[in-house]
């Protein structure tokens, strides 16, 4: 068999664990090509013995014999790396969100039907075992119809403003995860979306125009349900539960420690702290969504999280943001008709 | 010291609570006298030694030198049995709730009020040790100020559907419970609600115009929130969780259960199931609210559960059930206006 | 059906709590006298409405009508009072030990057994329902044939060393409760002892004679293993755990906690310590305990608990002190013979 | 800085996971030959780009340039391989145990002092993140003075009774590591050891000599205490605990699980069982004991597990399989003398 020759845009955080994962895991494929802005970056592309660096997409994508492209840049890119790849021909992995705009996501999704090649979008957190598990759970019938998926996502701490000012607001920067994950675990469509939300952890958040602390209740169709609460800032750490509720049971997926130890003194019982944030907590989870992209690539099957999961998404979360505004709860269908 | 001498109306399964840990644990009160429709009822005043037994709630309360009376018949009798308790000029203990009709609480009241007697509630789960030593770590400012309080509160199984139609809805008969909760958890008004419901468990329930299955967000005065879950039937039994999240960390009171066992065999690791329904769960708070309400008496201090709680959380259940019909947030305002 | 008439001689700790029992909770008993050595124990006599009240053994024997009586007295007259009361023909319930020499509690046995009246040992960790939990799971062969049982029994901190000197030193003040443990979960007889202890604790224990720390191992006649692990003083508290693994599964019974909360804050993750000490932890036991004597004596049935439970435990902490006296497994039939 | 060039000898299950680490985590360091008597491992070699493969360990250590050598053949080669490397002035990283003739052994170490060369023996559970938490609580005297350790180590399944008679015994081939923590977690020498052990899991080991169930207790020179219990089944998995008491509290090392998930159904509350066996359970120890080979290599400091350690782990198992022998608590000096 051919290795399948692969590109990997942007070395940042994400960039580079997908890099790692790909040269070392998959004897399946051969990273040819890397593209990143930065000049310092060409190290990075030598340490990992890739032949070509480049800081232009356009060169990358013209690399001879380039089958896909993992594209990890920043988000205001996705959207014209995704196209000018889907028109070259390659199979794309995108990190998510595909673009904060619904008209341009809507765009670029019959773009990439059009020219018939696969897209992947990067929600991580499907891949993280102790999900992927109650997914599993789900699937057999362990828990039987779901009726409440609650899931509990509070970061350790804000990130600075002036990336809170170009994220999108919270929805679609943090909370973006966690309504693919109602939607991934209960195997259904979200009809309307209310949002309650409070500036609490740094007034300046506030002022930027954006919120940090939320319960956000999803409707499904069948009007089962599903809650979110979110918060910028838990100080005891990455906090990242889940549990689904069903009129079998109900699984419950608790957070990730350091380690299990219990220490017992006279003035009580204490352990560690959750794992500190996404880098570790979700370690797992990328390499297995690269391998499940690689996997399919290499089967020739459908992507595990396709363009459409990426568009709902970004569908709820605007949803929860005018659902914030307005006072109401918001139909699915005001957001994408 | 005289002792304080004590009436019981009502002999239900709560009642026979009170009236056993009456007789059993306080010195300083004597139970002078019962009262229940039921003819059988008297066989248990006698076990209890108790000295008069009457089936009609007026006669109880001329029981000479009665100072107190605990009131456990059923929700229809509570109203007019509080206001002629308290024209008698007796101390009052009444289960919840007051009346389902929001005028007629406030009528009975002002009634109280006037009469200047001591009325306390029986929201009997502030008096759970478990979730007392939460509120505790609130007010020793263990978790700082409460940005989200959450509680998950489902029932074994779901009622008879007859008690379900004269029942005020599963807002005002089960979640009045969680209502009162997130107030004393967070010790914060409520200012606005919004409740998804479904009928997931029983068909019957929804004929019968009522919901089993529910989310509902409170925001607080200071735009911090509560999200309550709901469901009358939880296979796996009595599901009663909180827990509050706060600028300083997070406190958390899990399940109760029957013994601690855990079985590890070729097939998992198991353990019990939690603590089957609310007399075996909340068992132990049954016993200290009667404590406290013998102790507000014996001390003439305020009650810890007044009027105004249980006033508040009919009015955040009136509040649930007009979003619920209107699908839309309710101010609390336009409830209580 | 007539009531069985009581009597409770001694009024400790563990007395009190067994005249409480018996005075509430037992519709089908009546105790009609209690001895103490001390007078202002009458008052207690009178709180729960005995109608007698002796300082003298004797005297509480010969009380009219009665039927069974209940030893709580101090260690050095359990035998002589046991011994009495059979040939007195009463039913005895007697605090453990019997004795702390193996002959007298072998010639107290010959006369209970001689009278024919039934003596059941107070062994109340018997009944906590942790550990008849862990008990059923192995009559159910759910954890298959027994091939290690692992006590963990440490108290929050050492007796007075006034108490040590005439306490039988700490096997058989202590252990003793484990050794039956390991009696009563495994369901075999132990043929062999060998214990390493130390002085860990407190310099004044080993000046005593005593030891405070120490780790035995059981061998069952099927050469089936038990291992306990003692020490005077825990600081995080009363430790108490046991485990049983077979050739089906293991089963674990975990400590008792006050409330199982958690806290979460930046300094990491805590709870409260387990129950202070036995008075805490077993109380459920004691209950339990009086009512399987008080079960058996109505219904006419063999004492749960009976002499020889007794005599054997008292044998193993014997060989146990001799184990260590003289660095080698001792036999029980060293001991028994 | 020249690169450290290593080669590995044997590519067994440990072989390979060295080999692996080696090549992709350790840019100080080169692979440049590996060994190992198999044909088929050649190609293994190739996988991982190491130019030289051989099936002859002279050969090996005759790769030009050669500067350390990590032994993984099996364990009758140890001892041989150890004494060419060290003569040939390699550092070397050797498997456990270095042999089973407690001679052999001494003679080794000697002539490793001899040559000068580092030796350090692979404990690989030292590095197991969870115990050397605990071992960072002790040394950070959270527990105070480590009064009793107790390591559980249960294995899911015993070996082929072919390996069994080839092994040296349950006590050197698996308690051998149990004896090992015992000193690094307590950093305490062991003076007596008393060990019981049965046959339990299948009466063919008991037929080649061997035992499968254990109960050994370990007297510290100070007189504290280690008690260890093992089984070469446990049907419920790899059963891998570890506590330590102290005078300032208790640590406690908890079973790792493949996730956290819990459910709940009627039937009760379940969970997956522990990681299989050592190469899920212990894969992050043989990363970080490799990393600190290197690093000790690098840094030219002392190695973190020396030949005395192995020297006393076979002396400690040397004297259970005595104390078994002989029925009687065996001092070491008897074994070392």
């Amino acid at each position: 068999m051919n290795k399948i020759n692969v590109a990997v845009a942007g070395l940042g955080r994400i960039g580079k664990i997908h890099l790692k994962n790909l040269c070392r895991n998959f004897p399946e494929i051969k990273v040819i090509a890397v593209m990143d802005v930065m000049d310092e970056s060409k190290a990075i592309a030598e340490e990992f013995n890739v032949p070509n660096f480049t800081k232009d997409f356009d060169e990358l994508l013209a690399t001879p014999d380039l089958d896909a492209v993992v594209i990890c840049s920043p988000t205001d890119t996705h959207a014209d790396f995704v196209v000018k790849a889907a028109k070259a021909g390659k199979q794309i992995f995108c990190e998510k969100p595909l673009d904060l705009s619904l008209d341009r996501v809507q765009e670029v999704l019959k773009i990439v039907e059009e020219t018939g090649v696969k897209l992947m979008l990067g929600f991580n957190r499907r891949f993280d075992p102790e999900f992927k598990k109650i997914r599993q759970l789900v699937v057999n019938d362990a828990v039987g119809d779901p009726q409440i998926v609650k899931i509990t996502s509070r970061d350790p701490g804000p990130p600075p403003v002036s990336y809170v000012k170009v994220s999108g607001g919270m929805f679609l920067d943090m909370t973006i995860h966690d309504f693919d994950m109602a939607r991934y675990i209960s195997g259904k469509q979200v009809k309307e979306v209310f949002a309650k939300a409070a500036v609490k952890v740094d007034p300046e958040i506030g002022e930027a125009g954006d919120v940090d602390t939320a319960v956000i209740t999803l409707t499904f169709e069948d009007d089962s349900l599903a809650v979110i609460d979110n918060c910028r800032k838990a100080v005891y750490g990455y906090d990242q539960r889940l549990e689904v509720f069903g009129s079998k049971g109900m699984a419950q997926a608790e957070n990730n420690f350091p380690n299990n130890h219990k220490l017992f003194t006279e003035n009580g019982i204490s352990g560690d702290l959750p794992l500190h944030f996404f880098l570790e907590r979700y370690d797992a989870s990328y390499n297995l969504e690269i391998r499940e992209f690689i996997d399919a690539l290499v089967n020739n099957e459908d992507m595990p999280v396709d363009g459409t999961d990426g568009l709902m998404s970004i569908a709820i979360g605007l949803a929860a943001k005018k659902s914030v505004d307005e006072g109401r709860p918001v139909a699915l269908t005001e957001i994408l008709s």
